[in-house]
């Protein structure tokens, strides 16, 4: 070997300069986080003490109680809740039944912002359309006291991609049927399982659109459907839903954190949602978000003091229109938020990261490179910018860093009720607890001033 | 090799004399049947043009209607109903929830023959015994007025050998806790998968025991159950249940044969239940077990005239303790049965033959060794008799044949709302098609003479 080789191999070796001015160990935090039992402790306390919690219902309201204490528990500092009001909408009954040709109940689930048969129930025939962009095409008045059916069916990606695309059926579905004259709408779940679980989920009608009746068909119930329609008779079905708008209630975001040790460095925002829909625990959606991201802060906070605050916020009635995450963005718009991270899509390990960082602090993302392959995650190429609750913060131009959990099974339990603490892996929980702790310990000791960046969206 | 070693390799290497007697070929049979598509289009046709049929209810008189149509449109014989009566149990409203300490909603269905509580339901503390033993144990008159919650938790196990102990919770649980003076009575489901979906089945009041309102949890929410419990604090449920006796309603069995050449040669009887618990579409139990003995029996009619007849059931108003069974055995029981086979046990595949077939026939069991063998499918050591529905025939002395499905998974669908046609491989019923089609050839063919045997049980 050359002596300029050499040379060459021993600067490569030697670690960048920002890295040996960082004061926390993430190595070592990240291999500790392994054998963390917190995030679970959360999960099951929140799942089992509270259970299902309905933004804007008391449910959510004990729901920030509990998580009041237990970050003061915690030993956080600032614990507070942060109340908002928003406009809440609760399920009645939901039942369903083929009345001919071939009579048998559907299991179904109520969209959120349904409108209401009448207590006593509709009876309409279906007309069925493979996809939205069928019922797009339908012409205007065509399904005039019909039942519009469209069951379109997801398929699963690791990065959940497909919800966007799949997830529009429930989204905007329902409307496109109102203002085409349906009497009411039937979705297949937007899932990928195969139990008899419908998966809930809101759905919009803009002014002026009449909120009709609007449910979602568990998968099983939806593929049974298309068969009875198959047979080519016409197929009539009993609907009666009457879930209701109950007006402005009070929600409320929790807000917890680690203090930093520079003020003028800035806050790390991180965080999940606390409410959940009505049918499960929420266990994987959202339980596991904010156990996760606790659990990370709370191992940097007994490691030392980071060099910038770190802020946990259990964000209340994301489900139901990010109205914690939007009331979080208009409360503390100047704030200063130096980065943002959010914990939302389920407790499967994560398997890759992506930054949105500004130029100066490119050896974060190279250092978080390095400290997070161990745990299997590698490095992604897009631009980071997940999270509802997070968003507003991050439209700002506040860097991002995603942790990117595995979707291949999350929409097998998204919205069902089947999303319960069962689910819950504990060893796949730890990997989440070992990145978001890895994240932690590099940006928020990072010293590399981290300043604005164009959003990803 | 000397000429005796020779001359004893080429007798080992000659088939025995009875089976050059058979017509028909069994193997090529077998191997036919492996792309059989009749088992499927009957269980999709079953399910789906009905879907739930409860013993003694118009949804099971419809599938008689259904079933006498398929079979005559296939070509059997005497294909008739024999109708008979017995009491009908349906299910009510059912609803649960944790008042205290932490409230939220339960997911549960009513047990069979489960007495009902108030239309506004009933509100009680829990007490909690891990195991069936454990409530035996507790003092009479320690029950009063509380809701009894056995949670003992069932293991699949290959033979389904585990239903019986752990099934004791479900069908005797209940008379006991009514004995000791409790209200009602939960149970965790007899299953094995962590779905919300609980296990219906039926319970059993013996005369003079008063019928309390008795339900089973779903498995995650019993272990939810426990975990509130484990908190120390008194837990209160309310509970409402609806259900009805609702007197004696004629139910049916569906009768098909398949004539032999040889009427002295005796019957060979097979089949599965037509009725089903009324959450799923009872795809696996029981559409899958009537399809794959009618499709292995049509397959037989198709190859020429088996010499003994064949006669295939489909037994009503199984599920609700063996109606159908037993009015079979009365009205037949001196009928000249020779050999009797149920398929009752999911569509998963055969991996066992059992027989209890007399010393003369014995070389029928080496005959079906050798044809099952590539099916992979192994000789078991016991005596077979398995079959509630042709249990009253084989306690006559009839010879029985069992072919075994796997056990393993079929406890995570069994009597739930997720039994539904999604659930049915077509790979795994052509292979049970197969076995059957060969134990049919085999048994119905056979040359030997089939006499009487001493019963399993």
């Amino acid at each position: 070997m050359t002596k300029r080789l050499l040379l060459a191999a021993v600067a490569a070796l030697a670690l960048p300069a920002p890295a040996l001015a960082q004061v926390m160990d993430a190595a070592q935090l990240r291999d500790a986080a392994l054998k963390d039992d917190l995030a679970y402790e959360i999960t099951e306390g929140l799942t089992t003490e509270v259970g299902p919690r309905l933004a804007g219902t008391e449910a959510e309201a004990r729901a920030r109680a509990w998580a009041v204490k237990k970050l003061n528990a915690l030993g956080f500092k600032n614990v507070r809740v942060e109340p908002f009001r928003m406009p809440v909408w609760v399920r009645g009954e939901e039942t369903a039944e083929i009345v001919a040709p071939f009579p048998q109940k559907l299991y179904l689930t109520a969209l959120g912002n349904s409108g209401a048969t009448a207590a006593a129930g509709m009876t309409a025939e279906v007309v069925y359309f493979p996809t939205l962009a069928a019922l797009q095409a339908a012409p205007d008045g065509s399904l005039r006291g019909k039942i519009a059916f469209v069951s379109h069916a997801m398929m699963p990606t690791q990065d959940g991609s497909s919800y966007g695309y799949f997830g529009a059926a429930r989204r905007s579905g329902p409307a496109i049927a109102s203002r085409k004259g349906a009497a009411a709408m039937l979705i297949r779940s937007i899932g990928t399982d195969y139990h008899r679980n419908p998966h809930a989920g809101g759905t919009n009608f803009p002014d002026g659109v009449k909120p009709i009746p609007a449910a979602a068909l568990s998968i099983p119930d939806a593929e049974q459907l298309e068969r009875v329609l198959k047979r080519g008779s016409p197929v009539r079905i009993k609907l009666t839903l009457t879930p209701r708008q109950t007006g402005m209630k009070e929600s409320g975001n929790v807000i917890a954190e680690v203090p930093g040790s520079d003020p003028a460095a800035g806050i790390v925002l991180i965080g999940g949602h606390l409410d959940s829909w009505d049918l499960g625990t929420g266990a994987i959606d959202d339980a596991t978000g904010v156990a996760i991201t606790t659990a990370a802060a709370k191992r940097i906070m007994d490691a030392g003091t980071p060099r910038r605050t770190i802020r946990v916020v259990w964000f209340g009635a994301e489900e139901v229109g990010v109205f914690g995450g939007r009331a979080y963005g208009e409360a503390h718009a100047t704030d200063n938020h130096v980065a943002a991270a959010e914990s939302d899509f389920g407790a499967d390990r994560i398997w890759r990261f992506e930054i949105n960082l500004p130029e100066g602090a490119k050896a974060v993302g190279d250092r978080l490179a390095a400290a997070l392959a161990p745990l299997g995650i590698s490095r992604g190429t897009s631009k980071a910018g997940d999270g509802a609750d997070v968003g507003p913060i991050m439209a700002r131009g506040v860097a991002a860093i995603d942790l990117n959990q595995s979707g291949l099974d999350y929409f097998n339990l998204h919205h069902t009720p089947d999303d319960t603490l069962d689910k819950v892996d504990p060893a796949k929980l730890r990997q989440n607890v070992a990145a978001w702790t890895t994240m932690l310990a590099i940006v928020a000791d990072a010293p590399e001033a981290i300043g604005r960046v164009t959003p990803a969206r």
